[in-house]
């Protein structure tokens, strides 16, 4: 027989099927037992009847989450969730699990109420939740859309590679990895080699992958390695044609998110898929600072938002414009690495921009100062060592296009889209300080 | 004035248009000059007037692969490549190049003259060549394909952690990590944590990510990081489904690939993209060496094959069945991992395959075993320390679905589909024992 799919179920009353799942509750009433079999797409009540000696005898067996292969009948039923259940004929036990399952799977109470720590310890089972496969089947239809723009506007996709030989950019914050006979380290982003790519007269470039960050942060919104997107686009005007690609891919993917899953996202999650309007709201950061002002908050950050701030800010882009995300640009050349391009018109500004997303900062941009006279030059006034950053320097000696690029969090993004409060949620598996387990 | 693409030219005969692109080629006959330019799409002559005054002051000085931006006329011009030219009106100089490059873009003679590892020194300059650039644009459509295929057949997306606590797999090979107060390791393979989503109950997942190897290895087939393309489905009946997905998803691959870019490979790379029939050709490892020495090949390694015999076998399917790929099934216990489920019939055989591409190996895969106390006692067999993979094994306690999957190598793949020989011209960025730059 060939298997199908729990959510097919409806479609087959009256036939005789297979399916197969975890056996996620037992209810046993003596000549009668209940089962609740999930598989990736849903959870279907089975019965067992006495009557069916061997798929009997095989049910007494179980333990909750074991592993099964159960054919039936499928039959109408007025108190099976849905209208229907599976009448089991023969039930095969394809992994039997321990009896005692370190966490639930289906909390009682309300839910979450086991311990964060304690559930990724055993993340596996913790994943099996409904609510968890629905964050990772909207995380691969959003990666794709995003991809989707991509390919079809003609970026091409680079692996760029995640051992370094210097401490890239900031210098701080990077992991040592024992290289052979020498150190290397771990890329802290794609940064140089996007634009290594721009040098090479690509273009346009995405790439997807791995981010590591060796910072000792315990906040629920960082983690020690995420999966960074990353953009980088040449021949721009400014970074206002960054930030005008970055919305309309991210129209584009939130739009497939909604179509396709909004439903199950309002169900689930209780939260509306918003669509975003094109442009985004753009404020610049001297603005941003005086709206907050006039909002009644002291300003913490010279230049730069807080967390408070972010918050504050998109409450504002909220209230005034009815837009969930808003760009705030032009940040001080203080608070922004050597790379980014400073304003024409006023030195002590670069052109760039984070996006905040309903109060997080899912985004930063700029446009990249591409003339390597200029940019050896911002190197130095911020304290760079000129020689561990020479290689990337040199990208910029045989013709560079100008060009401009962002790098985004999908694990902020799918906190927003599905109000999941802390990253570590959000992501398959969490890496801090002291987690590097399972 | 819009940029448009040097391919778009042909239709804009007769009109004003700007371009924007690298100046490849520089010929100076005095009153009048010739440059060739390239962008992502192509390369186009453009003509210089003494006339046109501005921009012959600026061609002047001008250095090859400088980065320009011209306005002029699209002219029909029986002399010039494709039958046409721009006549320049304005060159703006985004990019100045050093007048000395440290590599040729266009070699002189026979291509690819110029020392490889010197061209890895400056890889970007290489990048630009157009044969190079096409490796990256026919590489975004496979795997855009390949996960077209996936998702559009219900698989999940992971990006499964990268930093390991423990040595993982096989103990030997990887890089270590300073993490904070202690020691991680860079993963070897996502093969745990794809095996995690099984046990999660996910039931059909794929991963593109690096994949680190600290093997002192130079052939020209091996690389110390590289991106892996990791699947891993569940309740399979045998390997054999698992090697029936993955004949799909290159058959459907390869055919956009060939739709797409079959002319620009054949003109460029002088191949044909064979779209491979369905299904592959599949010979047991006891069977391809029976093979093997019939056609005079002394066995070198026991149960596996060496690079000259993967050659050997392939020429063998090529002559048998005209196919360019073959799968190598049941490889003895000896030679795989120990979680590769055992044959039922023949305990000293594993249910697993290699496939061969035209006489290189580009996948793994197998049946995985996923009953705990067998596969407990197989780490033991295998002299593994149980204790430094009891969190994997957990995954096997609480449930888990029969599952198995592959691993892909897509630089190998970009080498069989384009006839390139070594690795190191078939990857973005190449890491080596020795290579850490750019």
């Amino acid at each position: 027989m060939q298997r199908i799919y729990i959510k097919q179920l409806k479609e087959n009353i009256g036939k005789k099927v297979q399916i197969d799942g975890f056996v996620q509750i037992i209810r046993d009433q003596g000549n009668i037992k209940f089962l609740l079999v999930r598989d990736v797409t849903g959870v279907v009540q089975v019965v067992v009847l006495k009557k069916s000696k061997e798929a009997f005898e095989a049910a007494k067996k179980l333990t909750h989450e074991s592993v099964v292969k159960i054919e039936g009948m499928v039959k109408e039923e007025q108190q099976a969730p849905g209208g229907f259940e599976v009448e089991a004929e023969s039930i095969e036990i394809l992994s039997l699990s321990d009896a005692e399952l370190p966490i639930p799977v289906v909390e009682k109470g309300e839910q979450g109420e086991t311990d964060q720590s304690i559930r990724l310890d055993w993340r596996w089972i913790d994943l099996r939740k409904p609510e968890n496969l629905l964050i990772f089947k909207v995380w691969t239809l959003m990666e794709s859309a995003f991809r989707e723009y991509w390919v079809s506007n003609g970026y091409i996709e680079i692996h760029s590679p995640k051992l370094i030989s210097t401490a890239s950019e900031s210098g701080a914050e990077v992991f040592e990895v024992k290289y052979f006979e020498r150190k290397a380290y771990l890329a802290q982003s794609p940064q140089f080699y996007k634009q290594m790519a721009m040098a090479a007269g690509f273009e346009k470039v995405f790439e997807v992958g791995p981010v590591f960050r060796a910072e000792p942060s315990f906040t629920s919104r960082h983690a020690t390695e995420f999966t960074g997107y990353d953009v980088e686009i040449s021949y721009i005007q400014s970074h206002y044609d960054v930030m005008q690609e970055e919305e309309k891919a991210i129209n584009f993917s939130l739009q497939k998110v909604k179509d396709k899953f909004g439903d199950e996202v309002k169900e689930i999650f209780a939260r509306e898929v918003v669509v975003p309007e094109l442009p985004f709201p753009k404020i610049s950061m001297e603005k941003a600072k005086e709206i907050l002002k006039s909002r009644g908050m002291t300003s913490e950050k010279e230049g730069d938002l807080s967390p408070e701030e972010e918050r504050g800010i998109s409450e504002y882009a909220k209230e005034k414009y009815g837009h969930e995300f808003v760009f705030i640009t032009e940040y001080p050349v203080s608070v922004r690495p050597f790379y980014h391009m400073r304003d024409e018109k006023d030195q002590t500004l670069t052109k760039s921009f984070d996006l905040l997303w309903n109060g997080l900062e899912i985004t930063t941009g700029a446009q990249r100062e591409h003339r390597y006279d200029v940019l050896v030059s911002q190197a130095k006034e911020k304290g760079m060592n000129i020689d561990s950053i020479q290689f990337y320097l040199n990208f910029f000696r045989y013709g560079c296009p100008p060009h401009g690029g962002i790098g985004m969090g999908p694990n902020r993004m799918i906190m927003k889209l599905l109000g999941i409060e802390n990253v570590r949620d959000a992501m398959f598996i969490y890496r801090g300080v002291k987690r590097l387990e399972p």
